[in-house]
């Protein structure tokens, strides 16, 4: 972290111009899961903290990871270091990380009771960690910070299947066999969602992002009533009290469906790099901003493969504002930080105005 | 199977019609793995070949798995009982099954030298079981049979991995980083599908499906050149020499990339669950029948459940010719048969013409 008593710099507003299409000095850049485990200074922190839960639950520390990538390779901007579970764990469900296995709750949801009696929490209670760490990292910033909340239906498909989802094999048939009972879930984890992400406005991030990441394992017509039907009402209550507030909705798998995402009230698009960025704006480019999407496994790859790839989606993409360059999913743990840098390097380098 | 008497029935060629979008009185419907564990026929017979692998390359029992499915729902078509991974394992690489972890290669393809020897197996030695066991096959269905292969880019990313492709690491980097030495194992690999489904061919299939079950995992630009690409030239040399055989493609997660599937060589267009078949209707109508695309998890619902979304499946296809009814991935091994039972009894019912 940055010594208390430096100087608040001028804030880069790059990204939220892009967000806005404003013309901008180049393309703005971050990534998903850029806090994470392929920078030592994280695995540092995160022993430190004991768990990778630990490490949300505790503002400085969570701090401290949100802010480490900002200063190594300068990014456009910062995401607030968390999980998209941590609302079912407020809810009670009691949320474990096992090495290697990915989320696992003690308790999953089996009944229509255990739906029911689901219990809204209180953001600035049981969740405060987390507007906590925000209100820490506002004073730290120098970049824009993203806010960010799972969807219903992917939270909701952890709840069910007690983990990772898996085959889906609770959820998909609730979802066809008990529709009603679905929304009732869906319904109550959008209130708590939308308070959470009121929360975390009000604690000073500049735009918040919607991580759908099992939207795309639904038809068509589930998709549209199951996850992007609560997400559109997410957005739409978010506005009834933060009119200007961004948000960027990703759902992973959503590429044949462009002409839906195309009524999202979202202003940007997140894309998957199975999503043709050409085909994208082609659909949503009059109405979103777009964020994406190169394959996180080119990272693995030289850095003159790298460059290809970044000319071919920046190619791909057009002139004009509009694009935030990010990967189409999370980095995994096993990069090195210099391609990450290579990356951040080119993309700025490539896209300069005037360059 | 049927006593090796009986009088050989009139042939069932609703599901070769439908491929050539010729009148038919129904919807043919079949299901990928329909031949499969959720059967208990299927498991006491493979638990007389004492392994998954040892059912494959035992030509009487790989035989009577095929026709069991056949027998006891009626399908319109049969599919050869076979793994995407029998041209590996005949190149020397020692397929094994572990339970429940799925394909393992003995040897993985780990340098240059590695893939620049592979030998091209002669499908009527290394894999004479496949085309002996569609002769046996032709002498008992009543129902075109369906040979199949795996995909170049598929196969080899399980080659590259030494089993399932999990995150790609070995192939994708290969991709990027080395692309010539990728086009030559496509290029060995092609080559041996091409000899394994003429010998498909000469042995009796009525028609050749192409599995390309990973080329959904890639950008679009590398799907055209990695996957589409030699799978074009496949469907291109089968022609040569056998100019009607019909061509079924399936690339998995490849829904945002219609248009370039429309210039696919293949008469059929698999579906997964998640592409619109409305909108697939709208791009690859006019030059391609379609196949799919029920969400296999609808099969753990209820009837009524089914028969709602199979409905919306068959409106949104329309009317006219040119649709063959099947799952948008294979089926699961805990489905019940009697869920199947009625699938096929609805698809008939609710497509029956005149009904």
């Amino acid at each position: 972290m940055r010594g208390k008593h430096a100087c608040k710099m001028v804030m880069n507003n790059i990204f939220l111009n892009a967000i806005q299409k404003q013309p901008v000095p180049y393309t703005p850049i971050w990534m998903m899961r850029q806090a994470g485990r392929y920078l030592p200074e994280y695995r540092a922190t995160r022993e430190k903290a004991g768990s990778f839960l630990k490490l949300c639950k505790t503002p400085e520390l969570a701090c401290e990871v949100t802010l480490q990538p900002i200063e190594r390779f300068g990014f456009d901007a910062a995401i607030l270091f968390s999980d998209i579970l941590t609302i079912p764990d407020a809810m009670g469900l009691g949320l474990e990380f096992i090495e290697g296995e990915g989320p696992r709750f003690q308790k999953k949801l089996a009944s229509a009771t255990d739906i029911v009696n689901l219990p809204i929490p209180d953001p600035e209670r049981e969740l405060r960690y987390v507007p906590d760490t925000i209100r820490l990292l506002k004073k730290e910033l120098t970049v824009p910070l993203i806010g960010f909340a799972g969807s219903p239906w992917t939270i909701a498909s952890y709840m069910l299947e007690g983990g990772s989802p898996g085959d889906f094999k609770q959820s998909k048939t609730l979802l066809y066999n008990q529709p009603e009972l679905l929304h009732r879930l869906l319904y109550t984890l959008s209130q708590a969602i939308t308070l959470y992400l009121q929360a975390q406005i009000a604690a000073g991030v500049d735009t918040v992002m919607l991580f759908d990441s099992w939207g795309g394992a639904l038809t068509e017509s589930a998709y549209r009533e199951f996850s992007f039907a609560y997400m559109q009402e997410i957005i739409h209550n978010l506005r009834a009290h933060h009119p200007t507030i961004p948000v960027i909705l990703f759902s992973k798998g959503s590429g044949p469906w462009l002409d839906l995402l195309q009524t999202s009230a979202a202003q940007v698009i997140g894309l998957d790099w199975q999503t043709p960025i050409h085909q994208a704006r082609k659909v949503l480019g009059a109405t979103h901003a777009l964020q994406g999407n190169l394959d996180p496994a080119i990272l693995r790859a030289s850095d003159t493969a790298i460059e290809r790839e970044v000319k071919k989606i920046l190619a791909d993409y057009g002139t004009g504002s509009g694009h935030i360059f990010n990967l189409g999913h999370g980095i995994t743990p096993d990069i090195a930080p210099e391609k990450v840098a290579h990356l951040v390097h080119i993309v700025k380098h490539l896209t300069q105005q005037g360059a």
